[in-house]
């Protein structure tokens, strides 16, 4: 199935091919390949190197803890991420110290997981993110201490077959990818004012 | 100059060899590699496909946008952003409507750059990405509108020659890098219970 990136500009495959499937096989992930996932998203940019990142995995080996977070998903979400083999619920230290937020928290977590599904796709796995979660029982039911935020849950597996998902969901798998044009968001100089392709660099 | 991360698993070099050097040369940044660092930006993920990012380039081709941004960033910052040869402003559309925040506005937009950073590894440039700069300002001389925000300040271009440094800069371009081990991060099934390394698979 080709899901890649119809871009505009050339970009790398592990980019081009990342995408976020929801009908995963039942072939395990190895964890040699597990901890290379985490391994990229140590080495992701912060600020001040804050690293304000972690991760709770989850799988089928401890289904307590599987079940415990597939059950903060949303229903539609549940419906195919129960089938993914491994969950992970991502946190954000979302405090420097107590009552002094880093407003970055979020931005460099995100980053963090953006390394971690490029290192996946190096590896022919692939990453679902998920914002529809019950993010305050996420946060209660793994007891986060305070100053730390649930931000999102996360499917980790080897592709499957679209046939197998229920109606709706398998329409929704086929469908092209579609972005925004560069053109909307990314402007020279001033707000709203599209960067023009020139053949000259800039200096 | 070796900036490798010092993995402890396997990664892709395109990963491994990403690093934030505030050296860059005078070589000018090509014009098609610059869309093709967005155009990564624009295939990232995000909650419902929101794409929360937008993003305001300068460079030395439109001194009075380079010198606007410039003058947001902290006084250590501009010590060696002043000789990168493209800075770029991140924004983010933190709300999705008038009162509705997007709580993963600033999550989204920071995959959003680090797709972007590993598209530039891809084609030899780096990029340096920094919260030290005064972002109520930056929003008001770019003119922002209302339900967005600057999140980040980022160099992007070649790598420079660390000697030109001001000491102190010099030193630390030099340093290895660094990185909390996974153990501290990456847990099992349960808060702070570091993810143990197994010959079996995750099911």
């Amino acid at each position: 199935m080709d899901k890649y990136a119809q871009t505009d500009h050339p970009i790398h495959d592990l980019l081009k091919t990342r995408w976020s499937p929801r009908t995963f096989s039942a072939q395990p992930v190895e964890s040699e390949k597990l901890f290379s996932l985490f391994e990229a998203a140590r080495w992701s940019a912060s600020g001040g190197n804050t690293q304000p990142w972690s991760f709770i995995v989850t799988s089928r080996e401890n289904p307590a803890a599987f079940e415990k977070l597939l059950g903060t998903l949303g229903e539609r979400n549940q419906l195919w991420a129960k089938n993914a083999p491994v969950l992970v619920l991502s946190i954000t230290k979302s405090e420097r110290e107590p009552g002094k937020p880093n407003a970055w928290a979020g931005y460099d977590l995100g980053q963090s997981v953006a390394h971690l599904s490029v290192q996946a796709s190096a590896l022919g796995l692939y990453v679902h993110q998920m914002g529809g979660f019950d993010r305050q029982k996420a946060a209660q039911v793994f007891e986060l201490p305070a100053g730390h935020e649930a931000m999102t849950v996360f499917s980790i597996g080897y592709p499957g077959d679209p046939a197998s998902l229920p109606e709706g969901l398998r329409e929704r798998e086929l469908e092209t990818r579609t972005r925004n044009p560069l053109s909307e968001f990314v402007f020279d100089g001033a707000w709203q004012q599209p960067l023009a392709e020139k053949n000259a660099s800039l200096n």
